[in-house]
């Protein structure tokens, strides 16, 4: 709770921008797309990056926690005020959104919508790769914190490899540049790449400058239907290894085609184990002869059928049917739980069969979709959060699907972060050493433990809770 | 200076490995390819990494410096043993040299050179990217302490763009493993790419997973020769917004150009102010059609010639234009500076300036040459290091580039690191709070300073020393 005074002092640092008190405003400020409700004590809304700086300064020396949130679209738990204070809303720090063609940077405000970005950057003959499935929805500012990937991941990589600069309140409240305008610099520590994905936890990013890259001038789509899921695993080996990477490789397994249906009837075969959706992009000529090299790859391993579509509106279509999964699964049942465990591409099989495995075993509803092409898997279990037995398995069930990824080489978030879910797991995967030498970076840049505390260092004795 | 007792201590530990003591076997391992000799107080060479890590936390709990080091072709000081103390020679870690081809990823020892991960993904049909110029005496653990670069940096990034996963000796003499075998991996601060850049600061890297992607199946070249280097600097820009993206864009100026035609006449144009190399990678009917492309927007901005190698002898007789600059220049006089100081692209014809002012006042042999696709310039400036009047001129002029690379909105270093040699310009580019959130991170993990210690970071009152 913040005292009077406090308060007072937060009115007089916020000049330009607004505070807000009122139960009413907090209350929105309260969730994201993961689980839980917290109440903030305050939130805070200012394009004016000095004023911020100094609320964070008063914040230090307050102890007062400090929650950085874009548009909270997190699914694991990100911005959440897990333990009160002042919610800041980055979300209005949307001002600039510069495109440089020269250079080939983009500078942007943490506000600005991911795919405002990617427009800007198109309408220049340009492309800014990573591609979250929320980027329509999702702020720039939050993609960098939780590190976003997304479909074009497997040829593009993820958000990481687009950021070279960055403007940071760091937590003691004072302003810093990290990298600039070239792709290469090597001066000191990479702190840009360390602040990314490190999910708001070192400091506040208040500008950004982004890697651009010339848009590709053409895309190429193919759709294989495989009645056997390890013949589609074997496709996708078979196209990489061919030399052929894809922008994009998506998986929808049989219980995603069977919602899809159900939502949406859209002709895909019901009985087929999965599907998998290919882009390649690239220049025309070369698209020609290596969609047909992917169809004939696909074609060896028995795919049932391939559809290559021919103009841009059946392109669409196809790719309109792994857009649905998402809406379509939610039908089924009120609760989602998307997670995003991934593994070295080799495992993707073993995986698949840990995933039904643990399906049966808990009796859970699980849908598999995602990113195949890198490993990165979407298992979904679709549920009920007021039907307290049923969460229980669920809660089981997460939990070895997290063990199953670790054992298989794997890692416990390819692209959502580890924000408050993911936190009992940690050391899981890193060991206590290797969990150690992230806290201390952490203690060294934070030693009061105001930014977005709660998150990604598990406290002692933590579980997973989903409800 | 080692006592005798931790000399016994470090002989009890070393027991697969060698120690040696004798001071002509530690001259071999005092200086690297930048300025100055320092005779370290042993040299350990061990296959063996619990035995390293034991002699780690030995030197951590004694306060002994230590300097781990490869084939030293450092440029900028990182393996020179400034402080004495123990220097590790990694070279001898070579065992592991594994591709996977189903991961897409090469497993490494620190002491495997460059090269020969290049020809074993070849081999494979993959391809491992970072091509530094001295990839074939450098090793791969060099690269990653360095961050290097090379002249695919343009289209491919850098190392620190392709190591996914490390095993690493904590300075206290912990092992730990950071990252894995999958692309996207957003568990917690991303240490791979903290430790890839640190120069040995924060650890001795003693095992590595790269990212390898599937081998281009052509490449085409084109060599354009300009009378004007401002119009060789709108070439680039040109071609890089048309929409091509080069594998490789590099720059010789007229000096380059005499002194190759002067050491090995090769029938280059020595009135002409610049050439232009370029090679593009990707399917062989893009090639056909871009390189057409690039060959008439070379002549659109002024381009006296422009010549397409029709096949590989051609193609490498072009090349080995750009390699001999470097052997070239060294015949001028016995002392090369090469510097790697990086500007935002639209910035190159400002610095070319910069730079022709700088070799004007100070009176100095400055040739220029490097990867102008990127921004990544070599500046070198040839002289004679027992001259000490004329190595007065060069330091200033040395650190002149530093002051314009950096107003222009560069980066003192690309790909060569800073080193003990470029610490001092340390605080002029990321100012005394960006300076110092890096100095936390090293405390935080060394806080007995003894990995690489008088790197990176300035000494009070230290400054430029060429000799």
């Amino acid at each position: 709770m913040l005292t009077a005074n406090q308060i007072m002092e937060i009115n007089r640092i916020i000049q330009i921008g607004r505070l807000l008190l009122d139960e009413h405003d907090r209350y929105s400020y309260s969730f994201d797309a993961s689980f839980g409700t917290y109440l903030p004590d305050a939130v805070v809304q200012t394009k004016h990056v000095e004023e911020l700086a100094k609320l964070v300064k008063f914040a230090n020396q307050e102890g007062i926690p400090i929650y950085p949130r874009g548009q909270s679209t997190s699914l694991s738990g990100g911005p959440l005020p897990v333990q009160g204070g002042i919610v800041i809303d980055l979300s209005v720090m949307n001002d600039i959104l510069d495109i440089d063609e020269e250079d080939l940077v983009a500078v942007v405000s943490p506000g600005v919508l991911t795919s405002a970005i990617h427009k800007a950057a198109e309408e220049k003959g340009l492309m800014y790769p990573p591609d979250p499935s929320s980027s329509h929805v999702s702020t720039i500012g939050g993609n960098m914190a939780e590190n976003s990937g997304g479909p074009r991941g497997l040829k593009y990589g993820v958000t990481k490899d687009y950021v070279i600069g960055l403007e940071v309140i760091t937590p003691e409240g004072e302003i810093i540049q990290t990298g600039g305008r070239t792709v290469k610099n090597v001066t000191g520590y990479d702190l840009t790449k360390l602040i990314v994905g490190s999910e708001g936890t070192l400091g506040i990013i208040t500008k950004a400058i982004l890697r651009l890259i010339p848009k590709p001038p053409a895309t190429a789509t193919l759709m294989a239907i495989f009645s056997n899921l390890v013949d589609a695993g074997r496709a996708i080996s078979n196209i990489l290894s061919s030399g052929i990477l894809p922008s994009k490789m998506e998986l929808m397994d049989q219980a995603s085609i069977i919602a899809v249906e159900n939502y949406q009837p859209m002709g895909l075969p019901r009985d087929a184990e999965a599907i998998i959706l290919l882009e390649l992009d690239g220049h025309p000529l070369a698209l020609q002869d290596e969609i047909i090299q992917a169809e004939q790859l696909c074609y060896v391993v028995g795919a049932s059928q391939v559809k290559i579509p021919k103009n841009d509106m059946e392109k669409e279509e196809i790719w309109r049917a792994r857009k649905l999964v998402s809406p379509a699964i939610v039908r089924i049942k009120p609760t989602k739980i998307s997670e995003d465990a991934t593994v070295p591409r080799s495992k993707i099989p073993e995986m698949c069969e840990r995933l039904q495995e643990i399906k049966r075993r808990y009796q859970v509803h699980l849908v598999l979709f995602g990113h195949a092409g890198d490993g990165n898997l979407h298992p979904n279990i679709i549920c009920d959060k007021s039907d307290p037995e049923e969460m229980e398995r669920v809660e089981k069930a997460v939990a070895e699907i997290f063990t199953a990824a670790v054992e298989l080489g794997g890692t416990l978030s390819g692209e959502h972060g580890i924000g408050n879910m993911k936190a009992p797991f940690m050391e899981m995967e890193l060991g206590a050493v290797g969990l150690d030498m992230m806290k201390r970076i952490k203690k060294a840049w934070d030693p009061n433990n105001i930014m977005n505390p709660g998150k990604i260092f598990p406290e002692p004795g933590q579980k997973l809770e989903l409800k």
